[in-house]
């Protein structure tokens, strides 16, 4: 179905996103505290690729009881999704998911087959997430005109859902109907999403794609070299404020600068009804360690202190539109997102 | 005088910024040659500091036709800062010690002991910086107040001038006056200028500083984590636009939607009074690989397109005040530059 997240013969395969572009190696899981760690360790990373190895984890969970020969309960799948939980606490996703699995198993609970059960719920779930990214990059593309230039944050592509993308699902769907597009990938700091993930993405598409540090928005903005941002997003407030990669906000400032329009593509899985507005998002910090070192490799003082906050906040103001599958959202967002649901 | 420039038997020595802070080497230079490959491959970077280090240019220049057992004439000065001026276009700092040496040559010219007479010259200019960068902190330390969070981007410190530093002298000398003070440093894609220097050279003198990438500064000023942000300059026009390290622009644009003031640290040498506004100012591109490699570690798709310009233009409505060694400038700023010269 994706070669970057696939399942065959009971085991979850995840392409190991800390080394591309230079590997393809996968990550073999066969138990939560495999999925756990590949979430903890950024083997996946991405909102909506999140929600789907989260999904596929509850089924490992599952499995897992079966072969310690135990009835499968309602207390196993509160406690496999409460580990899961809490590996990462942005991205809205993940927790959509676990909730989607917590509900099928109680439609399926007692079932000899419940593994198969609740693996055919994991299916659905990265199988939507591929068509609803297709289905949205299609409304997305009629945003993008023909010779536009296109800025992208982290990575929004494939690697960051079930497949397609979205931000990078959009510029796609704009080059494939033949409109020719030039894109300006962020590298993304400390994580370089962009350097390693998007410019891979977008050059294995054939897409004229060009690396700047994300210090350069403001600058390319101003000389008129870029008429559209578009990103991704981890959660979206019911007003519409934004979490996603850490800089979003400082391109999307910059942009309502000098009046370029700033899209954010995302399922309506990343919509959280369940809060008004941004200040209600946890962001996550990491390690200082992630911002000390490029790999093994030393970048400061040995004993220097760091931060690293994965995430922040756009205001919704600053967003020209959503792009959801089920069609653009346009101000005023509070009205258009609660009819999402 | 200082111990990362400093002239000794005809050779002067540059302490290699390229190689902080993991190791102090230094590079001699005797020839114009070696002190355009200095500036040119980093050795030294810094508006101030690339000032100094070519009015000692001119010296070893002058002295190179003083071997040659040619009488130095004005020719001779005139294609010696032309090799040296067309180094890095964007830090005025450079084009002023240059006219000044060039001033200094037609007042010696036909003395003997010429050489001496443009070394004398050179180390003016050096004192001076030291001079000016010592008084204008002392002004700007007045802003500071006890307790502040300050963030700076790149190096402004005594590595980026003849000693003590702009921004980082402003910051040094509150510290030294007893004020408690917290530092955010940017690392400064892609040269890390904020990771090695500022976080040493801060380190060093046992000032509070954390580390972060510069795409955090929104997300920080929204916290209300940072009170006042000081950088310095590599050339201010007549109305204020100031070209600074890239991304000074969009951390401005930032810190004005949060009211955190913002400051710019820079002796007057860094005013170009020929120019009314930053459109006037030469941007420069640096190589692609300066952003796809680290040293000499590849960070992306091998043959990805990238783009670097070192700098950018932060308008003059996103500047709270200037400080320079003539004291605090305010708006209208059009006004008060002007009466600096």
């Amino acid at each position: 179905m994706t070669d970057h997240i696939y399942w065959k013969n009971g085991s979850l395969y995840l392409l190991d996103q800390r080394e591309l572009p230079f590997k393809k190696t996968y990550v073999r899981c066969t138990t939560v505290r495999d999925v756990t760690a590949a979430i903890n360790n950024m083997t996946v990373r991405g909102a909506p690729l999140l929600g789907i190895v989260a999904a596929y984890g509850v089924v490992l969970g599952v499995m897992e009881k079966k072969k310690a020969k135990r009835t499968v309960r309602g207390s196993d799948i509160a406690g496999i999704t409460r580990v899961l939980g809490r590996t990462r606490p942005t991205a809205v996703n993940l927790f959509w998911a676990l909730k989607r699995m917590t509900d099928a198993f109680e439609r399926y609970e007692g079932d000899k087959d419940i593994a198969e059960d609740m693996l055919g719920e994991a299916i659905a779930i990265h199988v939507e997430d591929i068509e609803n990214n297709r289905m949205l990059s299609l409304y997305g593309a009629e945003l993008i005109g023909d010779g536009d230039t296109i800025m992208t944050h982290c990575n929004a592509g494939a690697l960051a859902t079930g497949g397609y993308g979205t931000a990078l699902g959009v510029i796609r769907a704009a080059h494939e109907s033949g409109k020719r597009i030039k894109v300006f990938s962020t590298e993304t700091r400390p994580y370089m999403q962009g350097s390693r993930l998007t410019v891979w993405e977008l050059m294995e598409e054939g897409i004229n794609v060009e690396l700047v540090p994300e210090n350069h928005a403001g600058l390319l903005f101003s000389r008129g070299f870029v008429n559209k941002v578009i990103v991704g997003a981890d959660r979206i407030a019911l007003n519409g404020d934004t979490a996603n990669k850490v800089g979003t906000f400082m391109i999307a400032l910059a942009a309502s600068e000098y009046k370029v329009p700033f899209f954010v593509a995302a399922p309506v899985s990343t919509f959280d009804r369940s809060i008004g507005d941004g200040t209600f998002i946890d962001i996550e910090e990491r390690s200082a360690r992630e911002v000390k070192y490029l790999d093994d490799r030393l970048l400061t003082v040995r004993n220097a202190k760091a931060r690293y906050y994965a995430f922040d906040i756009t205001p919704s103001r600053y967003v020209t539109n959503f792009i959801t599958e089920k069609g653009i959202i346009e101000k005023p967002f509070k009205k258009y997102i609660k009819m999402l649901f």
